[in-house]
């Protein structure tokens, strides 16, 4: 359980060029201080949920409003509170926050400057950020949920590799131990099939995973058996696109953050996704009901 | 101009696994060669345009068929042909497709993977890509509409490396210079401000690109200011997030490809992007006047 210390901390940027009354321009998610009030908007914050797809993203955050019986300002409901953008959504219920990520390392690494500065500027404290994704398995029945103890990158190092003005800079991938456990024990309790995973995140969903199915293939089905069977001894139990940046940037800035994905198909029997979307929806209904049980623990819905 | 070769030309992939008769799922652009007629939808694409923006691109399309009086099919009007995803949008008005690309060299990867294994199975013909973006500029006043020659990585290398099975491989990152040269000619001739440029690519908005008011920031001014003045002095005149794998990608499989990107700003100046919607909106019509009068060039509108 979070400390009582935990509950109060703020978060606090790694940047001393920043001053704290600055005015800033969030671009990406279309906020600016100067025309938005931060604290109002985003001062309460407690859970920031994100995933890949916008839809998605809409859609947690109505069944969070059912499930925890979230009460919405009167005659507003629940709107993408970032109209200004069309590159993220994001929905606000009380204290919880739901915004997409796009696809890839850039894409969640940009929001995740951005949200960050967003919270540190509404002083929004003990803020915990969650992924719900949908990723690949390794040796896992489709529909299995992952949580990720660390990430490793393509080159199976626990580390996300930047550079930074053209110099290599490693940040280490890991995830908060305790929020991990504590997700897993909430999986148990709802009898969903959760794991704990090391998570392989690449930059590239067909050559850096191993698919044979890309425009471009130039390695042999023996090689791609191999590479997966290497990843799967270094732990890899699931597949993905985003992690590495989501514990990187978290845990260089003390932001405790967790990464739940749920398996699609297992990456050793097969290549492409070919499920109905209902199963899938089905599948992403059980990370709602972890994290629904984890807001619930908080006591932070009034 | 393109040779009667040229325009005969399928896209040709390369990848041994695939089978020419093969039934494929496009998982992101949610399409299925066992439910979607492909060479029917798309079978006479010439020219697919791609930018970062939903919105942006759904723009982009109204504004072509309104420029070019192309003549969408009765009562059906300019809809998006990949309803199944909201991962990307797609628009279709003749023989143009204009679709959404996401953010950063994750997310582009995955489109071109696709469009190029849509347009195999398509059976399209002489089909040219061209990215119309935003960018920051270095040592150019905002407005100006760069046409890259190459991509440079965060090492200011002009390949994309990737880590393939563990493996590093690295693809060199060059544009088609004959069509850079015809988009320079057709802007020149109608008097928009247009350069060719290196374009350094990168995985990350704020620390990679020098930026100091991310989340994160780790280095000094002088050390920003030191690092722009070394990719200045490389050739690079833009900065944006997705050419790297647009031009590695596209030069592997011999399509026809571009990059225009207008600027935002200029990054010896200032970080933060602050111009209101209405500039960015007239800076990016100068890029639609170029692709228009490139379309027209072709004679493919009927």
């Amino acid at each position: 359980m979070a400390s009582t210390r935990d509950q109060a901390a703020q978060v606090r940027l790694a940047n001393p060029h920043l001053q704290d009354d600055r005015h800033d321009v969030l671009y990406h998610i279309g906020l600016d201080s100067r025309k938005h009030d931060f604290k109002a908007m985003f001062g309460d914050t407690k859970v920031v949920c994100m995933g890949g797809s916008s839809n998605r993203m809409k859609r947690l955050a109505e069944d969070l409003v059912a499930e925890l019986g979230i009460r919405l300002p009167t005659g507003q409901g629940l709107v993408n509170v970032i109209p200004n953008t069309d590159r993220y959504v994001m929905y606000k219920a009380g204290p919880i926050v739901c915004v997409n990520h796009g696809m890839g390392i850039p894409s969640i690494s940009i929001l995740l400057h951005e949200l960050a500065k967003l919270m540190s500027l509404a002083g929004a404290t003990g803020v915990t950020f969650i992924r719900l994704g949908t990723c690949g398995g390794l040796g896992l029945e489709p529909g299995t949920v992952c949580i990720s103890s660390r990430s490793l990158n393509s080159q199976l190092q626990s580390h996300l590799s930047q550079f930074i003005l053209g110099q290599p800079v490693q940040r280490e991938a890991v995830f908060d131990p305790d929020l991990a456990r504590e997700l897993l024990q909430l999986a148990s309790g709802l009898n969903i099939e959760a794991v704990s995973a090391v998570t392989l995140c690449t930059s590239d969903f067909y050559e850096e995973q191993g698919r044979t199915d890309g425009a471009i293939c130039e390695f042999s089905m023996e090689q791609r058996n191999e590479f997966l069977q290497r990843a799967f001894e270094a732990g890899v139990r699931n597949i993905e696109m985003e992690s590495l940046a989501l514990a990187a940037i978290t845990h260089r800035l003390g932001i405790r953050a967790a990464c739940m994905a749920v398996t699609l198909l297992d990456r050793f029997k097969q290549d492409q996704v070919q499920l109905d979307h209902s199963l899938i929806a089905q599948f992403e209904g059980r990370m709602l009901r972890i994290l629904a049980a984890f807001i619930r623990s908080r006591n932070i819905c009034g």
